[in-house]
């Protein structure tokens, strides 16, 4: 099984109260192909500058990344983004964004990338998604975004919805995106607009899965944030998430039941877990498999009800 | 066993997106009794003014409250509180607060409200939890409060919560509470300050539960909230769930192993659900047991895995 991503390739300055870097690897598509190079080929898509070398390269096919989808383009810069958080982590506060050759990229997919059996659509200009996706016809496809394309390409926005077989974004824009404040009315309107799994991502309290919009198939499923003392920068978390959750299911064979959807979710919390421990790719990039499974391991320990008598009032 | 809850009786006038209810029964200690009376002998302390009268008692002793120890104050006006909620039903706007009663209220406990073996106090001023505490030795204690405590009477509150087993509040209290932002960190501090469990209420994400300080016995479990398609009035939600958690801890005798606390955080999750399906008590009020246990399995079925083979990937 293979996965295409299309997503920001970047680098990233960042300041949270435990310290700061001034510019490190980072970017959506960066996030999501290494918490997904666990479980699968990961092949990511899209424009960088000159200032991206051998040094990123390496970072990511150490990780065993097909890195042929990245297209160098001579004389320009890569996206850059900086933002800094205060005491709440949950809130990142972008103080600057330039899109650099990001703002002239036309998606050129190669023959690898096009056959892939997996398709994610990270946050980007939802036009570029639909192009993406109009040239990869995987049979299983996800997408992200963010309150900027809803406030200012909502149409597009949804063409590229429409064409896709799961959401995965923050539970505030699936309640901005739909209009509706509650979270499962908001999901089932987004069902209803083409996708059969939504995913709300909802930071430190984890994320929940909505399949199904009638009274005989629809489910829910839940899990926490895996509980860290050491939260050092969030950047990437959602991605990382992302990543892991559809690593797994491309990596066990696309097997889309239930069953399969809540084990992606968890290897998609642990992976969000450890991106956190550390700036940008620091943690990820040196992870080993044996402390992802140690991890899942934990986290379900953590979600069990065990056997429940009935109580004696 | 048996339970004695220290809090508000109090009426209260909500509006929501939904609806509003001009003068309805409310008050911590009521939907806590309330939510306690499916599992065990549930006695409220407090004080009511003039215009707490026999439908309001019927309403109570209907469940089987104990109501003895709902001291009826000639001439005063009971605990008043109006407040509404947006397009966001996890903030409530507070318009009006009267105190009421409970503004000279000196906690007296009959000998059967001090007998209890389990003792909640919820939010109400931290010197008033600590004259109940004094009058219960309960066994198992447990404890709620809010921000306007801490700003103005921590000295106070701190001495209470030395005092009592559990404690139960928001997460940003207990962030508030601790100056520490990471919750695991702040879960910590509060159990190094006494308390050997501390709950995280969190709104519509749900609950988390902290046992243990150490390496070898630490311990994390949380569930989502029950997911609803209709929310029709969020007040009191923290209270049925704290009397749900309380209620089936005490009528399943006490029982503070992990399994037993964590089936209690589902019992508290499923009785903050119903509460908030209709205004005020209406829902609960009429509930009957098998629906608490159906809902029960249908929550435990949305946080298991199932069996975990390895990925291929």
């Amino acid at each position: 099984m293979a996965l295409t991503v299309v997503g920001s390739i970047a680098f990233d300055a960042v300041r949270t109260p435990f310290g700061e870097r001034e510019r490190m690897l980072g970017g959506a598509a960066v996030h999501f192909s290494l918490a997904a190079s666990f479980f699968t080929e990961v092949r990511p898509v899209g424009p960088v500058g000159d200032d991206f070398g051998g040094e990123q390269f390496e970072l990511l096919e150490a990780r065993g990344i097909a890195t042929e989808d990245i297209e160098r383009v001579a004389g320009g810069q890569s996206f850059f983004w900086r933002g800094h958080y205060d005491f709440d982590l949950n809130v990142a506060h972008t103080d600057d964004t330039q899109l650099g050759v990001f703002g002239e990229f036309e998606p050129k997919l190669s023959d690898a990338a096009k056959s892939a059996d997996t398709l994610f659509l990270a946050n980007i200009q939802p036009d570029l998604q639909r192009q993406v996706r109009a040239q990869c016809p995987a049979g299983f496809s996800g997408l992200d975004s963010m309150n900027l394309w809803i406030e200012t390409a909502k149409d597009s926005l949804t063409a590229a919805i429409e064409e896709v077989d799961c959401l995965v974004v923050n539970d505030a824009e699936i309640r901005m995106l739909t209009g509706e404040s509650n979270l499962a009315r908001a999901a089932r309107a987004v069902m209803e607009m083409g996708p059969q799994a939504v995913v709300a991502k909802r930071g430190e309290y984890g994320a929940a899965l909505f399949t199904g919009t009638g009274a005989e198939d629809q489910s829910f499923f839940a899990l926490p944030g895996f509980p860290l003392e050491d939260v050092r920068d969030p950047t990437g978390a959602g991605d990382s998430f992302a990543g892991g959750f559809f690593g797994y299911l491309d990596g066990s064979g696309g097997d889309l039941d239930e069953a399969n959807l809540r084990r992606a979710m968890g290897y998609g919390t642990v992976l969000a877990s450890f991106n956190v421990e550390e700036f940008g790719t620091e943690r990820v990039s040196r992870l080993q498999r044996e402390e992802i499974d140690e991890r899942f391991e934990a986290l379900r320990g953590m979600t069990q009800f065990e056997g429940v008598p009935a109580p004696r009032g």
